[in-house]
């Protein structure tokens, strides 16, 4: 890296998941608008194939109509090749396949539990986890070979448990994890102030939030906007929307947010006065499985929707053509502000803007009702090569059990995945707020569940 | 108070509630066996004529058959003549009448929600809460001003509630709340050790245990018999008494134990590896709603039973048939070993023994992961006037999000009775385990169970 | 406060101690060149006149060249008009007068205590807050009737203590000390950067800092600059400056850190490896008495200075003068950037730009290894309406002792001031690091002290 | 080990250091008058010969007068066979030679630094320290291998950082330290009882107090007898010996506590109103050094000792003289009550019966307000293979400066022990309240005694 008056340059990013066909396109997207920044991106993926299709894609990008950064893209054979002297480390992997997300998402259903995700908590979550954290375990030792002094950034689910891993293996790590999910929150009342209050062209980055809990169940404790409490102006327009919801889809980018009303969020705030801050869908994972998930007529009802492996596996291939075409130079690559963020917080680790934003931390304090060493989701200061947590304070009263239960919950899977320890996974499972079966049933699950993903959990064992 | 070289003269006693006919001649059982201390109890309740009749029964004592210590009982009218310079109060109270406990135990029926006491959590717990606490403020703020240096030992329940209002209305209190419901679970060891491992009259007081959690969802962490884990005894006893649970009451005193036979208990064990101490009825009510009270039959299949309000009215009219052949000397008062342990923590606080038992307390760090202030079950000792809880360490991960939830639970309806707060009562009456209903339903059957027990709840607001 | 598209106008500001011939002109400055808020500044002082006097010096800056921004000034006569609906409310006072002052610079000396500034800790610190407490209540009592929701910035010493006081006498404050001895510390390392580094136009705040400790005592973890870590470069210019020491007056501005060579700061770094961050005379004082201030001989040789009472006399006769010309129009207010940055936090909890720095405040456990609810000096996010401490992170472990030393010992005089207790004062007055003396001759230093400014001090009791 | 009825039998106990003559002759007769217990003691010493005339004295007390219970004496010449399967272990060792210590406690006079003991903190202290802490990790790392479950007991001083060691080097050591000081302050106040308020035959365990604090720098935060608050009792005491002092000494047993007069005990109590609980020659060491330990003439004047380290060899010689005769048979052992509580130790912790009583153990919160980790001396519950502390709450805020600095800096010195780091063991060695010299004084001294006892400190680095 070398610092110049007004930009870095020679900046190097490792990307681990490089042949990724979201991600991966906004983040070039993001760093062909970053005019204070350049450098190389080293795409490293187990699907060579597909990094190499990305450093293609990525390496077009200079001659776009609209490109204000030259990067150069380079895919790579093995992860040392990537991490070696890396200023960033981004992280954006699936954990196996389709073929097993299948499994988390719909073996459940056999037994009454329905997942709206199921890559964060419920049954699929946590055996996703399982299969993530070997693999997150070997990313942050190839960090602590390669790179000890770079900044990792994660966007891989399960978020809290990924974030986790990576601290467990190398304490020192200065890994975060980063999630649009408030974002969403945001631009819904960036709806509410400019349909029911007048305002125009409000920036979502002027609504200033304070977040706690853990990733994507987080809440908002409070939320300003030029000087006025959002609360009040909640809770009306909650009360407004509490039966037909209100669409508003947190668009614009490549997002997995998909169609929500946002009914979830309203009967969460009716009930505790605070406001939850994450798509319907992830939000409904977290809560007692009859309050919205009890059956696919009752998310009907609320509002949102079960995205099916099918319709994963048919997005997939929507971008695989898009993949060809981009490469072929049949289609040009759109550079567009995303609405991520990951570019400016690599920019304000640079000490080339100061920012304050939202992110997957261990617990030092900044939560001090939810056990230390927990991964959980508050605003955070960037800075020059420093990043803290902003004391965001204790979880409220009313939501603290919710939030416990789950937080607690994500801790015996993340020491369960760490010791490889089956018998200990089972007890989180068997404690999930979406698992509402007796023991012999729970058991049953599981292990059919794990049966199907036996390939990757060699480690294991009961 | 006098102490002599050997013994303590002059004690002076408030029973709060002394006109109990249950804890009230358990009390008298244990003093009547206590040969080192001597003194007075004065019985205070809101029924004199109740007041007055264990007046008479209490004075009858001294002359039974094997009494070793003489006490003088005397009823009294107002609550200050009981408690001006007092050494100890035992509050034992009813909030309110079995008419209103009619209501918090079977109105949630209606709705499907079923609760095996309706005294703790669940509806019935809550809004007996409401009721209780402004009635505990009241007696805390007579023991600031007449007895501000007594020793306060609560035995009503919600037990944690209650102990937290006395904290909140005089912090400097003296207080601690006493439950047996952990001794039930050593005598289920006991069985096991004497009818499975063979040893012969094993005292309970030699079953060492560790105790964290809530009242009435307490648990074990480690448990030893003459030096001998007793864990993996009590997995093999689990395993072995799984389907048909084992009948082992906690009999010999004036119990609410009721029949159990343990299987809410062992399936707990079996779900996550340690012991829950309490009776099922009490552990059920605790956990997920589906999990032990889906139904009666449900509750059936596990084995234990859901106490009914008419139950407790037979209850009662044999125990005032008792009260009066006792007043008229037509049955005499039998004095024996109860099993109870106020009269020992009496004499611990003292200075005449030691003694090391679990009582309830705000948290003051003996439990790190759970909420400061919230109040909690360990172990405390008990010496010359001071009572100070062991460091019971962190609830085991297995088990934190089940009692982190009912603790932080509690801790809401705390902050809603002590804020005369319905709105956020309704905070955590939504949140209960057991309540799984949408939320208009639950607004429902809540206003509903509100306006059963107004009479009791004027100064609350929504 | 009406919010623009851009600005704020309307704005109250209250100044408590409004007659103020320093900070008041400072802030006369700063607003001036603040061109998106506007509004009035009402000034209250015990000395009307001088507040008066303010008044018109601040009403014809308007007219001055480079005055940005139109602020009214109005001199009142009670707390209450200034504070009514005030949206943010400083305070600069003088707790009584010079003469007590020089009391608790100069009696010390009899005993052989040298304090370099006597307004922070040490016998004349302490003194002083025996003093100024009671002040601090009153005003938050006034803040909580006029004006609960408003900010509240305090510069007056002993900071620390009169922070606490603001929070002890109402909870719910908005308050924050305001300190800026660590900006000093920056132009020194800004020195650093451009003498010995060959940097250019260093600006202060791209030197980003972590900062721990209590103020005047305040401590860096870690600073950087364009992505250097400017520790080992510190070490080096540390060991260079050692023995002669360096220049660098924080100047362009009313400061009160004068001539200061850092050869104290530099011996604390060679001590512990961290750096100290306030000037020579404030952490001198919060040393064990023989190590800087053992003799004014020994001051010399560290090269800073004790600041006597009648230098202070003769700078206040200086200003006086400077003020009447000011009004008499003989001399023109001189508009000028000042380097504090009260007025920057300001618009910053206006929402009108990001703003991360340096502030003292209860701990909340953003430096978990000092008692929770001590002040603490640490960086906190400024935001619209909200202000949130940084994790700062543990004291580190070399200067922990040092630290927690004088911290505990301004809790002991917080507690004591608050329930005016002079027993209790004396405990941390013969605690200090400055007093070495037996247990006779501080009791007797301590109680000619309280003699002599006795009139303050008619609440507290022995 | 076999548990009988009433007794346990074949208990293993390893005594590392076994060819003591102070504290191994102590532990002789306290286990020959332990009727309930009997087994064999495994003697390793450095000193194989030491240990074998141990062997040859403990196997002749079964025919003593008055021995009540058997145990096998065996010298054995590695401390794996010591360790093999061992139930409890004993640490008593001497870290190096008197050579050693003579420059310990004797260099620093040439500073104009005078230590009372040098064994603990102050510069002897430190440095001793460095010698011990390799020797307890290679300890720990022993127990680990040879007997993982055993109790160890630790009564070789630096305490609190040798403890700690034990917990670094094997951190699910079930070990604690143990310290008579705190006893020797139950004796004072006995006196009292019995000299000044007419009690007789008081029992020193019916002294019941709450201890906070470091090893040798503990304090009582309360102290009853038979319901007598003592801290009234002891103003009074301690105003009328203020002056003279008085002489109690600990007498009848194996010492180290030497003449004292409690003055410095009752000074700390006029200025801060708690009583300090270790010897005079303790305390005097933690405070700074101009308070009691500047010149031999103002020791004189506190009316306690500095011992010099002739007088060790002095009292060594005597000791070797007994140990001839009592080989010899010249000498017949005397069993008798040492007031020492090791053997109680043991049997509480094999079930044999309750004990409350101070320890030294890592901080797991039973002192809130010092770190979590540094090891603090506070109550702790002993039962069947448990030993859990109570919760002692925080160091009162008077005393938290004094205690707070000392804790923190044996925190450096436990650091820079584990890491092998003369720079930071310098950062505390400077920072101790005895050593009030400059940096290169400082230094200096600090080398000196380095070289003076490199020979031990082979791997440590600058």
């Amino acid at each position: 890296m070398n610092y110049k008056r007004k930009n870095v340059e020679n900046i190097k990013i490792a990307y681990i998941g490089g042949g990724s066909r979201g991600w991966a396109w906004t983040l070039m997207s993001e760093l062909a608008l970053a005019e204070d920044i350049s450098g190389e991106v080293y795409l490293y993926d187990i699907d060579f194939e597909a990094a190499k299709n990305n450093e293609i894609i990525g390496n077009r990008i200079r001659n776009v109509n609209g490109c204000k950064s030259v990067w150069e893209y380079k895919a790579v054979k093995t992860i040392g090749e990537a991490l070696i002297n890396a200023d960033f480390v981004i992280i954006s992997i699936l954990p196996a396949t389709f073929k097993e997300m299948e499994s988390d998402v719909h073996t459940p259903e056999e037994y009454g539990i329905y997942q709206a995700v199921g890559d964060t908590v419920g049954p699929g979550g946590y055996i996703r986890a399982l299969r993530a954290v070997p693999m997150f375990e070997e990313i942050a030792l190839a960090v602590k070979e390669y790179c000890p002094n770079a900044w990792v950034i994660n966007y891989t689910n399960p978020m809290t448990i990924c974030v986790k891993a990576l601290y467990n293996a190398f304490p020192e790590i200065k890994a975060f994890g980063c999630c649009h999910e408030v974002f969403g929150t945001q631009i819904l009342m960036k709806k509410m102030l400019e349909e029911d209050l007048g305002y125009q062209n409000v920036d979502r980055s002027d609504i200033k939030v304070n977040v706690v809990g853990v990733n994507h169940f987080t809440w908002l404790t409070s939320a300003y906007y030029k000087g006025m409490d959002l609360f009040p102006e909640y809770k009306k327009f909650a009360d407004k929307n509490y039966n037909e919801g209100i669409n508003c889809d947190f668009g614009g980018h490549l997002n997995d947010c998909f169609t929500c009303f946002h009914r979830v969020k309203f009967d969460l705030f009716k009930r505790y006065g605070y406001i939850a801050a994450a798509g319907d869908r992830h939000l409904a994972e977290f809560c007692p499985g009859d309050w919205y998930l009890k059956s696919p007529e009752q998310v009907e009802e609320w509002k949102f929707g079960l995205t099916s492996v099918e319709w994963r596996w048919n997005d997939l291939k929507e971008r695989l053509a898009k993949s060809e075409r981009l490469i072929s130079g049949e289609e040009e690559f759109v550079i567009k502000e995303t609405g991520e963020e990951g570019v400016e917080q690599i920019r304000a680790l640079l000490g080339l803007r100061n920012l304050t934003t939202n992110v997957n931390l261990p617990n030092v304090g900044q939560i001090p009702n939810l056990p230390l060493g927990a991964v959980v989701e508050t605003n955070a200061v960037f800075s020059d090569d420093s990043m803290r947590p902003v004391m965001a304070g204790d979880i409220p009263k009313e939501i603290y059990p919710l939030i416990s239960r789950v937080c607690g919950n994500q801790e015996i899977i993340a020491e369960a995945t760490k010791t490889r320890n089956l018998q200990l996974a089972f007890s989180a499972f068997v404690n999930d707020p979406l698992v509402r079966l007796p023991l012999n049933k729970a058991k049953e699950l599981f292990n059919k569940m794990i049966e199907k993903t036996s390939e990757y959990l060699k480690e294991y064992k009961c």
